[in-house]
């Protein structure tokens, strides 16, 4: 970020990302804590380049702030209530970080426009959070995943955008079959089961399920899964994209 | 909409309305067509105020270009394409129209503004057309209903932002029951299954589709439908919102 970008980005329009990984059979969210005495989260989020479509905004933004290229990644949702902006936070930050080199070469007009009403585009992105390296910019402290049922506390309504976010997971979860993004490459059909049920939050019975997934003719057999336990060898999968 | 009137709008931001009507079983879309020698049609848009919400501004953009209130109304996509701007349709409209009183009042500084690149925010509606008296605005030559499958030629993406709308509708029929809001109050549960079969454009076997609607535990009962033929009467419904 260099002294007048912010001059070339769509004036009070936004992009937050939400970004949901799986770990541990659990879904999480990655989310990082803002440069404030005090606790504070904040949704990965940025501004759209008179150049770029909300798209590559949205790509860009993700790669900046996370370090996270070539994901699945969509839109989900307009947030646009009056007032939204985060005014309070962008003094504090500013604030407690006056001192610092890189706030300085910024300039303090980006921080006058960041204090503006915003309209956010939410996009959702999906990734397996194994294959991810978070790294974080001049407003992050840090950078963490949280289980999306215990999140911290976050600037304006972005705890609600993923809430928002998890509902169009769940929607496109099986109309656009977006759910693989989350998985390593090969995985057996216990794991997909244990995807879904995460996700949804509920059980499935497997006899069921399996005939569900198998029906789709969007999965590849490949070869057993051995591990050297006793019981059976299941069968690997992989998603025919 | 008055001189200057423009400079409250967030800059670089649209609404675009895609009107949805069920008429003689058939799914139409409402269009106006632009004051321009030639055919153009474009869908009823608008802006955001600063002070207004994204869900107000396209409330009142709806009502201001079509007269129609009260209705069911969300946001399905964002389209953001670079670029998209509607550069030479708002150069002929002006040119063809300059003599115009109530352009002239309006002032040119404006329709410079709607030469910029603009994001759309896509809004649908879902109206019993038979309760609908369209109205235009000085932008506007005629408004019409159009079949979902036979639209006319719209300026920029918009004949993509209604198959867009249509496959939103389609998501969220069931997941929102949505669908009510096409019918008049009281329907018959075959007039029902024809706005399905019309929505989804593929038939449902009658007993299957009365069970799944009965089980949804969101229709109420009540009196037969006498209509004096040899028939049998079939019983009326309402939706419990």
């Amino acid at each position: 970020m260099q002294v007048n970008d912010f001059l070339n980005f769509i004036n009070q329009v936004s992009i937050d990302c939400v970004i949901f990984g799986y770990q541990e059979n659990n879904l999480k969210v990655l989310i990082p804590k803002l440069v404030l005495k005090g606790d504070l989260w904040t949704l990965p989020s940025g501004f759209i380049k008179q150049e770029e479509s909300i798209d590559q905004a949205a790509l860009r933004v993700l790669e900046e702030r996370t370090g996270i290229r070539n994901v699945y990644l969509d839109q989900f949702r307009v947030f646009g209530e009056v007032p939204r902006t985060n005014k309070d936070v962008i003094d504090r930050i500013f604030e407690l970080n006056q001192g610092r080199t890189d706030f300085q070469e910024i300039g303090e007009p980006f921080f006058d426009w960041l204090k503006q009403r915003f309209i956010s585009i939410g996009y959702y992105a999906l990734v397996n959070a194994d294959e991810v390296i978070p790294h974080t910019t001049f407003f992050d402290e840090s950078a963490d995943w949280y289980d999306v049922d215990s999140l911290p506390t976050m600037v304006l309504d972005h705890n609600d955008i993923v809430a928002k976010a998890l509902e169009a997971l769940r929607i496109n979860f099986d109309n656009k079959l977006i759910g693989f993004n989350l998985l390593p490459e090969k995985f057996t059909m216990k794991e997909l089961q244990q995807l879904y049920e995460t996700v949804y939050d509920k059980p499935f019975r497997s006899n069921n399920f399996q005939k569900k997934m198998l029906d789709l003719n969007v999965l590849e057999r490949l070869e057993k899964k051995f591990t050297g336990a006793a019981n059976k060898a299941p069968y690997l999968y992989r998603f025919k994209s």
